[in-house]
């Protein structure tokens, strides 16, 4: 089903799948590789489980041609990715004395003493290199295997991004070859998902299955056009599917780009010259909330009332008492 | 690592392996499982494609008790769920004429014919329980296979999570054998997450760390306390943690259970026999929404006036002129 480059986002940890918590490191990582061309075909969550993380990544590594794993290399007794990935790799794990000195320091640095526990951070999987921490103490792990690529970086969401863009974005570049996959969503206002999948199927086998997702969600449709390959090609490429696209949609067609209806319908009506007053009773004031909820809205919303009650319909709407 | 009962969420959708949308559809499905003493040991996001979703319910399945898929049940060619079980269980699909019959019915509700295309969601895996959707079309499955359970819930949140609690968790109930994990939830409103841990941290020895959770989000912070065992006592226990823990936090507490600091106030109000209205600005009408939100609001609340621009809230409000 994917053509090109394929990755995939691994984060270990068992407070991860508890009942509140869930792994956002991979949007910022599924944006980094998406701009190298990667695209992301699995997610995964495992607890802090040597054999399970190393079993995920054996899996994973069989399938991908990156795989980036999150968390784990703390200093802690259950932080333990350093050890699954020497055990999926076959390969041994020594103390590596410059990162011993960078742990030192960095405690020093805060003035307190290596606790002994934290040496963990500085076993270093044979063959990889290592990658620094400019934002905390446990250093990444980068490590080519064959033609693939496997990374490990820290759970810790600022220290994640640090290391992902000094460190890990210009190898995804070398390895990319200058590929992007490019998008464009069309929004769709008063449609099902159904009604549209009828409209736009026709154009599945010109553009490719693959390259239009259909997304449903509160009262709007959402479709986006994706095109990989070289920027401005693929740029053209789109342009040719928004126009393919426009014509079966027509007037349902809210917007392009846009966020959300209502910063649609508030674009609409300042090309205009308009302004928009709202009365809502059930709504309860959710539309005021969204209109406002668009940057420079007060351009063309000046305010609204929230009659809840039958009274206020009356006195604030000037709704007929008999209507009622 | 885990001893117990053991269970894994697999969400389906390449929309979830974007750059925006995570999967919190397991959160609820977490806690639902958590509930019967069944605890998450993985997590899984897989594209719409049909393979490998078909790969990752045949590796699941091998591992855990119970497996939970979501999304990938509606009518669209890319929603691949029923098939993928199909081809990991290795059994048939049938068209079931009564599930066809519902989901004419709904769109006859709807004033709509039923699409074609829609057709597909009336296709049953053999030997499966069908789930029937009270929130929208796409049915549910429920399959045993040999001491294991294999689920699939629709991926639209309301959905699923009706459909969890009406038809998974009596079946979750049975499997689980009476286990039970109880929460009770403490409000806390203009408080800091840290402030609140320094309040309860001396509490965590008596009761266990592992059953006090504390989540922070938007203005409030939320106190989960947990307790496990045969219900009665688990209860009893749990009146225990509240009676000590009302007692450190004080009139910081909003509410027991409740869902929201709105709906503590308007509880509140309702017993002090008093009613609501508001007026907003920068608020743009959220603070009504929220309100209105509420499940029987309107005892209480009357309405309120979005006033955004300078000249509504001179005639709305009267808010005098030099003031502004």
């Amino acid at each position: 089903m994917v053509n090109g480059r394929t990755a995939a986002c691994l984060a270990v940890g068992s407070e991860l799948l508890g009942e509140s918590r869930l792994d956002s490191n991979s949007l910022a990582i599924t944006r980094a590789l998406g701009r190298h061309g990667f695209q992301v075909v699995e997610k995964r969550v495992v607890g802090d489980d040597e054999p399970a993380v190393a079993a995920a990544i054996t899996d994973l590594m069989g399938r991908v041609d990156v795989l980036i794993v999150t968390g784990g290399l703390g200093p802690t007794a259950d932080d333990i990715t350093r050890e699954a990935i020497a055990r999926a790799l076959g390969r041994g794990l020594d103390i590596d004395p410059q990162v011993e000195g960078w742990i030192h320091a960095a405690y020093e640095a805060r003035g307190r003493t290596m606790p002994e526990v934290s040496r963990r951070m500085a076993r270093v999987v044979q063959g990889a290199r290592i990658l620094a921490n400019h934002k905390g103490v446990a250093p990444g792990l980068l490590i080519s295997v064959s033609e693939r690529l496997l990374v490990a970086l820290p759970g810790v969401p600022f220290e994640m991004e640090d290391m992902l863009e000094r460190e890990v974005e210009p190898e995804l570049a070398r390895r990319g070859g200058g590929a992007r996959r490019l998008t464009r969503t069309l929004l769709l206002g008063g449609v099902y998902e159904s009604m549209v999948e009828e409209r736009v199927c026709g154009l599945y086998g010109r553009f490719g299955r693959d390259n239009v997702t259909i997304l449903a969600s509160s009262g709007v449709v959402r479709l986006v056009l994706a095109s990989g390959g070289e920027p401005t090609s693929a740029e053209r490429r789109l342009d040719e599917m928004e126009k393919a696209f426009r014509e079966v949609l027509g007037s349902d067609l809210a917007g392009v780009d846009v966020v959300s209806l209502e910063q649609a319908v508030l674009a609409d009506l300042e090309d205009a010259g308009m302004t928009l007053a709202v009365a809502e009773s059930c709504t309860g004031g959710l539309l005021s909330a969204r209109l406002t909820d668009v940057p420079g809205a007060s351009a063309v919303f000046r305010g609204g009332v929230v009659s809840y009650s039958n009274q206020a319909k009356e006195d604030l709407v000037g709704v007929p008492h008999d209507v009622l």
